[in-house]
């Protein structure tokens, strides 16, 4: 395998008590998955575990482990539930310190708040060798720490420091994909979705049926990391479904 | 312990190649999480896993030996990528089989939609001993084996087989919650949070910073399996909110 062959992947932790009793949608999920795809790093797995210390542990240590990279968000603010710094210092067995420059920025954005208290302090405190990630949007910096990114839980914070990273991590070649749709039963096609994948090496094809317009219909998504296997394969399901007498849209629908 | 006193919990694997890829958003963590709580059941932790039958089998048996329910979504429909039947049977050591009622539930509903094929006919396996969940929405059921649920990924077919599943699972008393929340930076009520969660037993307060307006704001989710402690609770939050001189707004804003 060359090393342009690599593939890179990364883990997610989401850590999130409030994802768990369904009070927030996850929003972070997508938005890490997307900004990986396009530094050609594939999400291999996540987790949305609750904010209990050793359950943060426990699964950053399993993905840590099995993946280039893991990314965390939330629990990186100023309140006592915001402990994700204090369980990745605990996985890595380094201790919680504070790091000046985040010292420094807290100050400087707080200057004209009222200060740096006991809880805003909290929020630059850094596993031991931790990197601060700059945020834009507030103070509090995200940190990288080894193969670890902890990034914010709001949102628009966390896709604010995705912004900071893009270009930084060492990435394969991107997972290319193509999209074919249409009012498709799937249940009508999958004998030949099965049969172009297995024929087409290094391409994967995934079924994603919808309902709409009072009519079913499906995405089939092809997705490869060499642009001319995927060439060839969306060729082949879209001689196919013509074969089989239905229509479709390129891009999908 | 009594037995009201008694948590139940449930892990939920989320099978999707389609939301590890930043493609679809999963809808399907939140309304399992909030139809959960309905029940009085604990969503505990959700793994995010490819469509690879290894990775489902390890997340299933991870999630179901640590949980009174497991609940899967995705990967139940007619086409090859549709492996969560084969993972679940694997995962209990069982084989796979048709189940006769799920093969006459298909046999009607595409009577006049061109009758069973080999892609439909794959909707009516089961691992061995499964019972079904109806699907008021489209053909296919949803799977109930043992402790596992098997609910559909498309999120309003999910919908529906939750709520012909709702009151069916043991359940202990409900989580109960209740938000105050207003134009108030989280840094600067972090000690109070810290000290009303520590001096009420069996309470936990959750804090969920906004942006909003052009200003920060956060919401304090205080949550109880008893309503006496959640009022003791909310009322001390209250009360140190008013002495540090904020305005908030019950219900949360």
């Amino acid at each position: 395998m060359s090393s342009s062959d690599r593939i890179y992947t990364a883990g997610l932790v989401v850590i999130g008590d409030e994802i768990l009793s369904g009070r927030t949608h996850d929003r972070n999920i997508a938005q890490v998955a997307s900004w990986l795809q396009v530094q050609g790093i594939r999400l291999d797995e996540v987790r949305v575990v609750p904010d209990v210390l050793e359950r943060i542990v426990e699964a950053v240590n399993a993905l840590r482990a099995r993946n280039d990279y893991l990314f965390t968000t939330g629990g990186i603010g100023p309140t006592h539930d915001d402990i994700t710094v204090d369980a990745v210092a605990n996985a890595l067995g380094v201790p919680v310190v504070i790091h000046p420059e985040a010292r420094a920025i807290l100050e400087r954005y707080y200057a004209d708040k009222g200060g740096v208290n006991e809880g805003r302090l909290r929020m630059a405190r850094t596993p031991e060798g931790g990197e601060l990630i700059p945020n834009i949007r507030s103070g509090a910096p995200g940190i990288k720490v080894g193969n670890i990114f902890l990034m914010a839980g709001v949102p628009h914070i966390c896709a604010g420091m995705l912004d900071a990273l893009t270009g930084t991590l060492e990435g394969g070649a991107p997972l290319l994909s193509e999209t074919v749709g249409g009012f498709i039963p799937e249940s009508e096609v999958s004998v030949l979705l099965r049969e172009v994948e297995a024929s087409h090496e290094n391409c994967q094809i995934g079924s994603y049926p919808f309902f709409r317009e009072g009519k079913v219909g499906a995405n089939f998504v092809v997705r490869s990391t060499d642009a001319g296997a995927l060439r060839a394969c969306v060729d082949a399901l879209c001689e196919g479904l013509r074969e089989l007498g239905f229509d479709f849209t390129p891009g999908g629908i």
